[in-house]
């Protein structure tokens, strides 16, 4: 699936292109694998904007995506024929690539495809780095989650409810809402789309207050939150999916008050930034996976000819679970 | 010194009034100090506020402040008549105060007794938890201080350069921007009142960018500075001396985005909650001190007459060094 233009707003079936080409060859140093199941995610919409954002994904190329494929044939001595890879192999049948795009090992006899790309991928290990790295929660601590539903916040309900913690999330919309707390480990859940008062459902939902802030949105959801967060509490800043446009930075009130008198804390990351950490997280993922505590609810498209429309039903909360292709 | 009505503004000698009384009793569990040195901070403008403010000295009471004094007379198991004491001794010559009052024993032997409300004082403590504990500033980095000649910041100051940093600070005026280099560790420092442009000389003087952001005022000098900070860098937001009225908070430029983009770390902190540190942080100020590397650059006013004009003189900038009174 290749991109062909510039996307305006939420991308759609305009900025792809599915060609067939000739099976590539194996690079030197690299492997070539079958692609099992390539994720769709929020972030693609700014990879693949006219604005300046962290990563592009330029005209003309193959759609970039985290997947797991199996590899067929391999130049590198880390990879064997038979073991499967997660990694950055693009939103296409057969991935040529160097080693260097490849993650991790993905033991599928263990868990099906999807699961590597959800709970034991990216997501699931960025909601342990937030969660369990970087706000260190107590047992009985309140942890208000924005998108709850997300790819992340699915894995820190879940990790916060079998870490004796409760989890409160927003999400928009009432299925959503319903999945948090029906599947996610969410104890209570607010639709901050719902007309209502949102500063009254957070008071309601959270009557000890907010001490682990595991912000999504940013802008007026995290407005809404700020005033609820107790003496101590810690902000992680994973995303900032509210807010359109950061140039000029919008306007907001000023937290800085707010960060002394409460004495917060508050830590943006990306997961990439604690690869040292991979290993462990990984372990503890699995390990919760295997006694029944975090489950991988996935949506699986099943062909490649759904993906244009995917990152569209993602923004418009059609999916129900982690939204993948098997292509 | 008795307080006798709410200050508007900065608080002057109108709120004031010096009484004489009988010398007190030594309180049952308590002492009576004849007192050495009391404080003069930047914090007192609060308590002496009409409005909402974490601590307030009501009308009619002695005016509330961190001081040095002798122990003449004891009632406590922990204080010898002749110890001399750092705690909220207050604005007068002899204070009777239950132990509870008292922080920890002052080695006048070792330093005089303004030193041990500076330096060795909360001051010290504040400014050593900040960036040694909460920073953890690497050797080489860059470490931006405003209100750089202050009380804190002038210990900051030191800190950075004894710990091999390149401490800039920002102060009002040119007489505090020369005290900053010339005795306070600041490589650099910038007149923030001085015509000109202020985000011009932040990347003049931190030609490297800033590594650790330690905050005294908040508002519009942190938002000149929060464009300067590298990926990974420290906020410590000790102090939000630049605005005036947090009631509803100001507006200013959402921070969410350079949080999670720069993966930068934001701690707000009073020394308070870390009194477990209070040991380690102080042996470590003393044997700065003991170096030479650690100074305690103070202003002492001789006499409670001049006590009521003191904040005044704080506010503007009269005052060289830290400010305090010998009673």
């Amino acid at each position: 699936m290749r991109v062909v233009r510039r996307a305006d707003g939420i991308p759609g079936p305009e900025v792809f292109e599915l060609i067939t080409t000739p099976m590539p060859d194996c690079p030197p140093g690299g492997v070539l694998l079958r692609v099992l199941n390539a994720g769709v995610d929020p972030a693609m919409r700014g990879w693949l904007s006219a604005e300046k954002n962290y990563a592009t994904v330029p005209d003309g190329t193959v759609m970039r995506a985290l997947g797991v494929g199996e590899v067929i044939e391999s130049r590198s001595a880390d990879w064997a024929v038979g073991m499967a890879a997660y990694g950055w192999l693009g939103w296409q049948r057969y991935a040529a690539v160097p080693a260097a795009e490849l993650l991790w090992q993905a033991d599928i006899a263990a868990a099906p495809p999807e699961t590597w790309i959800s709970i034991f991928g990216l997501n699931g290990l960025t909601a342990w780095i937030g969660l369990t790295h970087l706000a260190r929660p107590k047992p009985g601590e309140t942890v208000l989650v924005t998108t709850a539903a997300g790819g992340v916040g699915g894995v820190v309900g879940q990790l916060a409810a079998a870490a004796g913690l409760r989890a409160v999330g927003l999400a928009g919309g009432p299925e959503k809402v319903a999945r948090a707390t029906a599947q996610l480990g969410y104890a209570a859940a607010i639709d901050y789309r719902a007309p209502g008062d949102l500063a009254a459902a957070i008071a309601d939902t959270c009557p000890d207050g907010v001490d682990v802030f595991f912000d999504n949105t940013a802008g007026q959801l995290a407005d809404a939150i700020f005033p609820y967060l107790n003496t101590g509490a810690r902000v992680i800043q994973c995303g900032t999916a509210s807010v359109a446009s950061w140039l000029p930075p919008p306007q907001g009130p000023r937290r800085e008050r707010d960060m002394l008198v409460k004495r917060l804390t508050w830590h943006g990351f990306v997961a990439f930034d604690h690869t040292d950490l991979f290993p462990h997280a990984l372990a503890a993922l699995r390990e919760l996976h295997a006694m029944g505590k975090l489950v991988s609810h996935d949506h699986v498209l099943d062909g490649l000819e759904h993906a244009p429309g995917a990152i569209r039903m993602l923004y418009r909360g059609e999916n129900r679970g982690r939204l993948s292709i098997r292509p």
